[in-house]
């Protein structure tokens, strides 16, 4: 292990936090070294200070490790931050102040106008930012941002078909699992036979940030995208993996056929690159009538690859699809170590 | 009870057949004393016919009523239909033949050309297709038919709206509930934690029933409306209760607050003339944020109104809102029930 | 409405508080006047301090009446108490304290020597105890309480048998209803596709309230039951109804069919007296081999009536069966309710 | 590959089937090249004859493999039985008579007197009938049974725990999970929000299969264990994973202490052998108190082991506790793949 790269996890006792712990504990090129959590839970073993809920058991060796509090004195240079968009903000900042690189899950900076909203294989040269970032801030550090678990599968499935055909208008409807309200989350009694057809300040993400992802690299800035979405979303009584349905209206007409092949086709830099936690092939179209399914269909490639199916003429837009990810791995822990990842691969760790 | 109109029920064993029977159980108007089904049931008790799954009992007076084959020597003049469709279309085409008014809830006939297909807030007056039917089909008896349990939702919302504003486009994702797939229906374990996107025929059916409902009565015919509709029609873990999520492009601009006061205000025929099972209001708007809730406001109305909800903007249409409608009641022996009644108070039974 | 009792609720805004609301709405003898709850509410109209989880709406006249604070200063004589057991004990105390009549759906005095825990169809007497304690308080008023609800089934079947053949041992295992943990209650991503083979401190409750329950009344005083009781306690993903399977020891040998007519044939002192809560009959036996089930009798007897089913030879002790009650209804709010109508019956509330 | 035993599975299409053809995917010793089922099935690609339901893909090497009828003329001597047990029995003997070495899964042979009811770590000297079952029946080959599914966890913890201790009397009460029905199994509207008290045949299974199992060997037959089990089965609305809640009578008493001691040091031959698929430990000792819960232990010793909780003083016998175990991979498929482990082991493969 001499030779891992020593990470921290920020809200390591949380939902996202016990994610990144465990895809993290056989990863080839990071180490987890550091957990740090609120004050509640700094100065206790994990596992005491944690209310582990994953299927695989907490890592030996970070068992009965202390947790630290949030702040900037940790031994790593690298953070995986899977806080709460409460406090997210202020620490975030001061660790990238302090020169830590921060891969933020959080809702905070993804925005901003020189923070990267980072996914590898739709926009590296975003990590250009970088260097705007760092002058203007005066930070040692970086903040990378991931977008947000229900934006990620939609902005998979569109950003090859904007390359390809030009995507104008899309409007989509999510089936998002319960995982994605963090831990403990919604009610069981709320959710028995019941749906809930709001999930507080989602839309706006799923509106925005593929727009930001999907823009155009010039004159070391971002411009945005120029396609306009419509999201409804919705939680429904399932446990990980968000569904979506989704109507595309595009500039240059075309089939079902062609759409299924850029899809089925697409790879990018960290496929090439061969990055640990890339999924290969990043989207994979299912051809069965009834797929992709949450309880069947989250898992492909482990966790990060986004599942295309019904793949058909829309009769009022083009295009419709159904499109299906992970949401608290590719949407959340492992879409941050992919982050680090490439982050790696291109030198910005050095 | 001298003075009640005797009714049969066809397919009463199966889901749709006993609601059926337990919504006209205390009807004012209607009687049931006939009860047919599938050579398998005929001839047993009605209790020993049916697996009963309704939260009422069987009715006192029917229990032991012995079931019938669906031949059309039933002593009644008019029946409900809760037949499959893949018998429905020979048989009620047989009871129509013989002079039965048959209120079908089968997909069989509801986009014939003579055929109502009856809202009866939104298009009582295509039953004036009748005589067209009669004549055509040299019948004495009648089929009337009601729309798909997840058209019904969308219709109810739609048809005020189409009138006030005109609907040029709509796109609508359904969660719909598994009664909707009848009894028994889906398998516990695949819908354990989990969404099917997918309905066989269903799509089909919602993209193209509302443009016949909401179709102007000109010359003897229906002129279907000018209006494009694409569903995706999901399945979710819920029981009763089909919910869409809806975005509407208007040809008159009109703002949240004017959709809400067209759909709150909406009243039609079957409230004027105080038909025993319309609602009132046809339309209920919710203001509550996270409403409609499948399983806290299907029951509104006793089941046969429409909830609105999240009426708003929509960054690529102009509206978007959320509906929900029982879908065995308002979407099947309820809407049925509801089309005698107001070709009782026409005097189209008489 | 000028000659109903006025009563108040203690805990209002709460699961069993809102139950008592919605059971007392169109009481023949009680009237809601006043509702009381934590500091944090009082001052609030009712809609805006609770988070209403009912199906049927909040009643028209108490919707915007004021909640006030849990403090023995309320205009009426008699309060229903669906307050937490952190703080039940006190408050209710102070309300007896003070002369109120308070009947308690909390387990702090349950077990209190001087206090009856009353089951109207098995207990009445126990009423007596009420001299005791007022004596030994110095009390104007009164505690009287009503079981758990995994408790109430239970002893509901037990206590006709016991005295029919002598129960000796008990082993019972629970399925319980999620709603027993008030709300929020559980976790939905807990209960998904699982089950907690744990509930706190209720295995405790289970075993010994029937002893009290079953206990002769001698001298003035309660004699315990003479029987053990082994409970396994668990939590389903169910929203009301507990199930509760049991293996039976009885003194003198019974054949399930003489245990099946004792059951069937229960009737007591509520049901003689025509109590307007008690249920008709008060156990109801079921034949069907796969029944009760708690969504489809649960709400036998609106909901007050235990059903019990599958009586059958034990191969270890005697007698087997399954029996569920609604766990918020006779198991909670509808079970205090009967309490207070028995005491006015027998002139206690005069 | 070249010296692996080639095995065969008959009922290949059905859920344990599939289960077969997951777990011996990777199998050390043996390698599917057989694959049989019904009539309606054979003579079509696995893929297509097979709703395959496994998260894991059908392995490539079996995808397009005809599917041959359950006829003795498999290229193979070793068959797994996953047939219905309307089928099993005669198609199982057929098999035996023409020399194979049949291990089923189904009931119809279990409690044969001549046929081994086999667990491994209990009673692996039962394997000792199959020479009686030979002579008796004239077979050239051999029927191998493993326990029903609710069974096998509780067998699991009782046997240690009666040769310690002795067992005298056991009440258990299940939570079943969905999987134990087969597919599709269960409606899921029948299961939504529900608990059904009732599995038919189950309980007979449960009560007997133990004596059976924990029998001793005297004379080349076996002496029944002379204990008493009374069970109760439910279904519930879990996955996979059967859980028990256990009360027991021992002839020496025993300390909560003194019995997770039994079980947590509990080691047996297929230990020993290391079997492939025998876990280590069988038993899994968990002090928290609300565990074990199905979906987070039943994978616990690659779904081989049994976990065991919740061990304290019985009221009414001596001891309680909760066991849970993978109904369809130690219930199963699995249960009989260790069967040919140890048989393979002690040369009646050869």
């Amino acid at each position: 292990m001499a030779n891992k790269i020593p990470v921290g996890i920020l809200g390591a006792t949380g939902a996202v936090g016990q994610r990144f712990v465990q895809l993290l504990e056989h990863h080839p090129w990071f180490e987890t070294t550091e957990l740090a959590a609120s004050d509640r839970s700094a100065g206790k073993a994990y596992q005491d200070a944690t209310n582990w809920r994953q299927y695989t058991p907490i890592p030996d060796s970070l068992q009965t490790q202390v947790v630290k509090p949030c702040e900037p004195n940790l031994d790593c240079k690298i953070v995986f931050s899977g806080l709460d968009s409460s406090v997210a903000g202020e620490v975030e900042e001061a660790f990238a102040q302090a020169g830590y690189i921060v891969l933020s899950n959080s809702k905070n900076h993804r925005m901003d106008e020189d923070v990267p909203l980072l996914v590898p294989e739709i926009n590296p040269e975003h990590l250009g930012l970088l260097k705007t970032q760092r002058q203007r801030r005066n930070w040692a550090g970086a903040i990378v941002t991931n977008p947000n678990c229900s934006t990620i599968g939609l902005v998979m499935a569109l950003a090859p078909l904007h390359r390809a055909f030009g995507v104008k208008r899309v409007i989509v409807s999510t089936m998002q699992a319960l995982s994605g309200a963090g831990y403990p989350g919604l009610s069981a009694i709320d959710m028995l036979g019941n749906v809930i057809p709001y999930i507080g300040g989602e839309e706006d993400k799923v509106e925005t940030e593929p727009l930001k992802i999907m823009g155009a690299w010039q004159h070391d800035a971002i411009q945005f995208a120029d396609c306009k979405i419509s999201a409804h979303t919705n939680r429904v009584f399932v446990e990980d993996g968000h569904l979506e349905t989704v109507s595309l209206e595009l500039e240059k007409k075309a089939t079902p056929e062609e759409v299924a092949d850029v899809l089925a086709n697409f790879s990018a830099l960290p496929q090439e690159l061969k990055l640990p936690t890339a999924p290969i092939p990043p989207i994979i179209v299912t051809a069965e009538r009834d797929r992709p399914q949450p309880r069947f269909d989250r898992d492909a490639g482990k966790g990060m690859s986004a599942v295309v199916g019904r793949i058909r003429p829309c009769p009022v837009f083009d295009i419709r699809l159904v499109v299906l990810s992970h949401n608290t791995i590719r949407g959340a822990a492992g879409a941050a170590i992919l982050n680090a990842e490439i982050m790696k691969a291109q030198g910005y760790l050095d």
